[in-house]
């Protein structure tokens, strides 16, 4: 089975849009050494997560090019494209709070642009968005299957159901066959670690590996789910793959929930360093909290035989080994 | 209890966003009816709802704005309003599916727009949101209630559905108390009748008051429910009254659902004209057909009393009478 659809790829023309990010570059670089012929767009918006170093090792076996999916100019290469990895997007909550328009821009305006852009100049392909499980907010019930109600609770999570919501309805009407994978929290390697704007994971391992105090809210017992970031792109390219994921949407979660001050107490012991630090809420913080949320993702694995093979501890063993050799790339470079 | 949320508007400041459209301007004049401080916010947008004529004889009793709820110059208005009924939009599926953009401009852009200034300029006011049934695209399961999943089968449900959650958001985040009403299918007085790309019950009017065909997909049997627009615009003045509605999304539906074909039997019958005449369906509109589609709207009814009060033929009845006297204002005028 590993083979089947791993060998799908070889010699196949993939387009890995935020191909330069944290998830993005890391399923180019798979794709690269399963054989395909892959091209990578990105806007390599400052502070976003495009990093060129991330695909240091591979860029002379990619094409890269450096645009906007808002842009024309995008034509050529859908067309020419069997497979769209469709990975672009703005992922901080916090500035799509401050910021709500470039948020909308990019989460709803630009997906709109690439599927217009695959309506137009080649309406078979197959489409694999990027969702997020930020689109469910807080939960009902534990865990979160994807019969659980959508009520987003940043601008961030509406405009990214309202891209995965576009993808559905360009199935359903222009038969593009799109899917969506809601991801719940991702970490590992080249994962953006400048600042704290995109989730507090890759800033955990961070403040780990350079030794400083790891600031947990409250008791830190809310639990989470977590996932490799190989497992993330196993995910993607099981997706892209698979007949019978087009036109549905999965999450794709962890495998068993973790507190926050566990991963914390797990990350120091892993990376040696760093220390828990228990605060106060944030009272804006906490306002939006969605307390415990953890996702059931056997509907993927029932169509696809995806699970997760990655543990948190060799996870974090991995990721932190990465910044310990590669930290200065990922918190001066742009 | 009629009495009490309607007395609740007497010399409040209100203002009503699409307000020279269908719905907006029935609410408008009844507010003006009820004694309420009227502003009416209308971009009148060509070929969209909005017509003069629909506040004719209230015209000296409400102020009118004529601009776009993008615009800086509504910071003024919003400041100075204690309830916003918050229905401007574009509400054309067919021209949301040809003209993708726009739709989102309006529907997303302008709804963060008009938040954003609440946000910044009148936090606490309260806002009533016209959401649609469209969100919920074909129906797993009837009647459609709430807890239903938001799966759009066009870009205009889509964009309805980013706005719907912004409105929740903001209401989540920063306590604006903002409700979203999910309208079934709305007809009566003063409905966009020039054009068919509105859905399909104002034209089916116009062509029954003209003594022409009215087409119908199939064999008609699909089920739909109606709202006569008095119906609607009470269950507007409702939530705008009752605290219990903020944050929440609520059904706004019809009594019993009628199938198309004998919807228009009854209304030939009801305006001694016009002709129902069976089509096929066009391949592009079956496609997207969601079947038989009605609402449960018995968490409305709970929390503010609603009901439906207007049946089918007495609103035909009533809408026939206000075609016959007015039609050139709807087919001629902008």
């Amino acid at each position: 089975m590993t083979d089947v659809y791993r060998a799908f790829y070889q010699g196949r023309r993939v387009l890995v849009t935020g191909g330069l990010g944290f998830i993005g570059s890391n399923l180019a670089r798979e794709l690269v050494a399963i054989g395909a012929n892959v091209r990578i767009l990105d806007a390599l918006i400052a502070d976003y997560g495009g990093n060129m170093f991330n695909i240091d090792d591979v860029r002379d076996r990619v094409a890269i090019h450096i645009g906007d999916i808002r842009s024309e100019s995008i034509n050529a290469l859908v067309a020419d494209s069997e497979v769209i990895f469709n990975l672009a997007g703005q992922v901080s909550h916090i500035e799509s709070m401050q910021d709500p328009y470039t948020d909308l821009d990019i989460n709803c305006r630009a997906q709109l642009s690439l599927l217009e852009s695959c309506r137009a100049h080649n309406p078979t392909v197959r489409v694999v968005f990027a969702g997020t499980r930020q689109v469910y907010g807080k939960p009902d019930r534990l865990p979160v299957d994807e019969r659980h109600l959508v009520r987003p609770t940043d601008v961030n999570g509406v405009n990214k159901a309202a891209g995965e919501y576009y993808h559905l309805l360009y199935h359903d009407v222009f038969g593009i066959r799109a899917s969506s994978l809601r991801l719940t929290n991702v970490y590992g390697p080249r994962q953006l670690v400048r600042h704290n704007r995109q989730g507090f994971i890759g800033w955990f391992i961070r403040l780990a590996v350079e030794g400083r105090d790891i600031p947990v809210f409250g008791d830190g017992s809310q639990l989470r789910d977590f996932v490799y970031v190989d497992d993330a792109v196993d995910a993607f390219l099981r997706a892209g793959a698979t007949d019978a994921c087009d036109g549905e949407v999965f999450n794709v979660g962890g495998e068993t929930p973790i507190s926050h001050a566990d991963l914390v107490k797990l990350l120091v012991e892993v990376a040696g360093g760093g220390r828990l630090h228990f605060v106060e809420w944030p009272s804006d913080k906490k306002r939006i909290d969605i307390g415990n949320f953890y996702t059931d993702w056997s509907k993927f694995a029932s169509v696809t035989g995806w699970q997760p093979a990655t543990g948190l501890r060799e996870g974090l063993e991995r990721t932190v080994a990465f910044y310990r050799a590669h930290l200065p790339r990922y918190v001066e470079a742009a």
